[in-house]
């Protein structure tokens, strides 16, 4: 059954971020190579699991050498499509947007916020952490001509299906969506709402723990 | 093996808090009852895993008239711990930190933060979004006074480990970590480190599209 596939990726996906974080940092002082076992142990899970997520990749290690740490950050970087930097724009400079703003992670992981918007008087025509803030008037002209794909969405609930729709408008695919409002978009047009408070249900659910098989769910 | 269903059940826990939003709101626009197909419908997903994460929590719905919403509330919320709130401190008021002591969210999902720490003189002694900020070298005293179990991290990766240790020494027991440190914790303290770019990573795939099955993943 495909959807099972499909369900059963995602944990996947979603632990490639640590990867790299785990696997640059190792380059960073100078390591090379790195076995799923090692990684397994970092990373608190089983190494089984590490193992196959890296298949995905498409890379496979060698027997008692492992991987080769700077190709495996190169296949799940290819993987992801993270190989080359994607220009996004975000919507909504308050405590949250200015916060991913200055949230140097975010270039490392192949986007580059290069202009945000909002709709206070104060803050357009300013700079946040380096990055112009333009009146949102001035975003559909301005994702055409820059040819921008992802916009990330930081205005607040009452506005966010408001401002979708001028992004739609103006051609946008992907939303990254903080806001608590699930979005109304055409077929066509990704968005991935970003669950903020999904970590503490997992983290209240281990700490509770003893229930059913609760207690030793770390590190996943 | 009882490892697989561990693994299994993390997904359906990251799903709750969204359950919950979505109830929440339509207890508030006066609805009584909702099917799991309703459920699946807004979530957008399949109605076969809306039953089986309620399925979890002991709730039955009644056939063809679906769940009490009221109960199913108060089965979530008894099922991650959440009937009750749970104060918290959080340490490390910078933007991201400042966002969270804004972040309303949080209280209606059984947390409070109730104290915040810095070592910024500029910081200490002042009030963020109403919520005291105090040198971080008053922590022990008050997480044992307060009798604190979960502190939120948010300090500078370079100090992160330095602030766990003094945390685990006052007795933590469980750390939300924000940053891109992987804490080294003793046994029976819980960390759940958030890794934003989880979702990035999940976005960047469903907008590559066509990569194997990835193009029908939206909305998980």
């Amino acid at each position: 059954m495909p959807t099972t596939i499909k369900i059963d990726k995602l944990p996947t996906i979603r632990r490639f971020p640590a990867y790299l974080n785990i696997l640059r940092k190792l380059e960073r002082e100078g390591k090379e190579f790195i076995s799923s076992g090692q990684l397994a142990q970092i990373k608190n899970i089983e190494s089984i699991l590490v193992r196959k997520d890296l298949e995905l990749t498409g890379i496979s290690g060698t027997r008692k050498i492992g991987y080769y740490i700077p190709d495996l950050i190169r296949a799940i970087e290819n993987f992801l499509g993270w190989g080359e930097t994607l220009d996004t724009f975000l919507f909504g400079v308050g405590q949250l947007g200015t916060a991913l703003l200055a949230y140097k992670e975010l270039e490392s992981h192949g986007h580059r916020i290069v202009a945000a918007f909002d709709i206070d008087p104060a803050k357009i025509g300013k700079k946040v952490h380096g990055i112009p803030v333009f009146n949102v008037l001035k975003a559909p002209e301005l994702l055409v001509r820059l040819n921008v794909r992802l916009a990330i969405l930081t205005v607040p609930d009452e506005v966010a299906q408001g401002v979708t729709d001028i992004l739609v408008a103006s051609g946008i695919q992907g939303i990254w969506n903080f806001t608590s409002v699930i979005l109304d978009v055409p077929e066509g047009v990704i968005t991935q709402k970003e669950e903020l408070l999904s970590g503490l249900a997992v983290l209240s659910m281990k700490m509770a723990g003893g229930r059913e098989s609760g207690e030793s769910m770390g590190g996943l």
